[in-house]
């Protein structure tokens, strides 16, 4: 089944320990969009601006993402540049330049309207619930959000959660959603706002899955060289819906192979700045990866 | 097979946002023992001031833990004062008065030494050796350490570590120890000092086994209502070595099991204030518990 993403494309400018990469390719549905590229066909929404070439999109032409819904207007693409500090848990914005993105509507054309796997990056609610609101009855909606929207527009992101059924977000921002200081109470809470499933990402702590009678959670895959975890939460969503869509199951058993699978995609794009561990992964690497969670966390059940 | 503990016995007075606990049993060899003694018989070295009465060991002797060489010292008993902060994560030390532990030389009766389990809990890396030369080949060495060693007597903590089999510390401690950032490179560092393996306590994001040829890891038991997290380290170390006596087998497989029991107890410990969750606590709870780790981390094999 295929996937339609709709986010942000941006050029990024990041610092970190191991060096810098400046005006790379970024933004939430790029990553997501190559990310999931690698198990189902996605089709990517989004603005840029005059400035963007098509040896820019090169990676989405590579991986076959279609981006007919990637639409051009007058003026710059979005911008963000960022520094990390020694740990790389520690990021510094130091530029937001929202340029064409501030006027960013999406408007979805006929034939995207009826694709099973919509995922919702990190916009503003407001442009979720619209996007939403044009299609026919998807399968599954999962959505990702920020502290900006959470702090910013509150009832928005409540409202947008009602009509969602996956929410994946990072440790602080459930936190911060729940207004809870404790990340199970925080699940809880959520999950009684409208999603079945909540996915806290936790960085190099890994990731865990909280359902309405379930919990689950997995360990990172353990990087000896991180270089870049830029865009990694959004690879990591990547996976997770490129494993959904590919499979077309949605239960229990799926949503955690799709947390190892997005667990695996995000150790993938840390690799490298940008998306550029991607351009020469293989789809053997990324079983490898997969495989390697069963080892790193199998144990014989206690007598 | 027997576990030998030998580390601190004190009184804590401990406030966190769900209530405070004044001068209650603390210690990390308090907690490790009161731990372990639920998997095998455990054996108690430490020192105590005038003030430490038979009321203060009611928990030793309703665990079966042998004290017969916990030593009175003229003086007051170890105290320790602490405040978390909303998230349990932050916690500010407001007194520490080391009373009769500033004296403590431990010297094993003949009866002890050949005990097969040893674990030196946080207490200074030279008097951790001076126990270790008094022993008679025990059959596995774990300790603990903390950054006030690590940064003191950085050199008496790696000798220590050339003849320990594990070392049990926190993710903090241990980029601390290495000099790495990364704590997959801190490992390997500390892997090429001496022990064979590695434990990192991540506390609510759960634990790692590093060996030389293998990685694994499990998340925390998801708790709802955590009240106290002091001690709850040593309840992992206690659970961990616990469960290696119990079973008397020290491969892969079975210190993959001992970490999850090492959750298990801290998870526990967590529950209340100072030992008193373990007064009460069943052997059926502790499997449930295991039980359920299981649940939460066991997902099918991708293909």
């Amino acid at each position: 089944m295929s996937i339609l993403v709709v986010g942000s494309v941006a050029f990024d400018t990041v610092q970190t320990p191991l060096g810098r990469a400046d005006e790379v390719l970024g933004g939430s549905a790029s990553y997501f969009s190559v990310a999931a590229s690698f198990f189902a066909p996605v089709h990517l929404v989004a603005v840029v601006g005059e400035d963007f070439t098509p040896a820019h999109g090169a990676i989405f032409r590579e991986r076959g993402v279609e981006t007919g819904g990637l639409s051009r207007m007058p003026g710059k693409t979005f911008r963000w540049s960022g520094v990390y500090g020694e740990d790389l848990n520690q990021r510094t914005t130091l530029l937001t330049e929202l340029n064409v993105f501030q006027h960013f509507r999406p408007e979805l054309p006929d034939r995207l309207k009826k694709i099973e796997f919509l995922f919702l990056a990190n916009i503003d609610p407001d442009l979720q619930r619209s996007v939403l609101r044009q299609m026919k009855r998807p399968r599954l909606v999962a959505c990702d959000t920020m502290n900006f929207w959470i702090s910013g527009k509150t009832d928005a992101v409540r409202e947008t959660l009602k009509e969602v059924d996956i929410l994946l977000i990072n440790d602080e921002e459930a936190r911060q959603l729940a207004e809870e200081t404790n990340t199970v109470r925080a699940a809880k809470r959520i999950l009684g706002w409208g999603p079945t499933s909540l996915v806290v990402k936790r960085g190099e702590y890994g990731a865990a899955l909280f359902g309405p009678r379930s919990h689950f959670a997995v360990p990172a895959y353990p990087l000896l060289d991180p270089v870049d975890p830029t865009g990694a939460g959004d690879c990591f969503a990547g996976g997770f819906m490129g494993h959904l869509a590919r499979t077309g199951r949605v239960e229990e058993g799926s949503l955690r192979q799709a947390l190892i699978t997005g667990s695996v995609m995000a150790s993938f794009c840390v690799e490298d700045f940008s998306l550029r561990r991607f351009e020469s992964l293989r789809p053997e690497e990324i079983r490898t990866r997969q495989k390697e969670f069963s080892r790193m966390t199998e144990f014989e059940e206690l007598a």
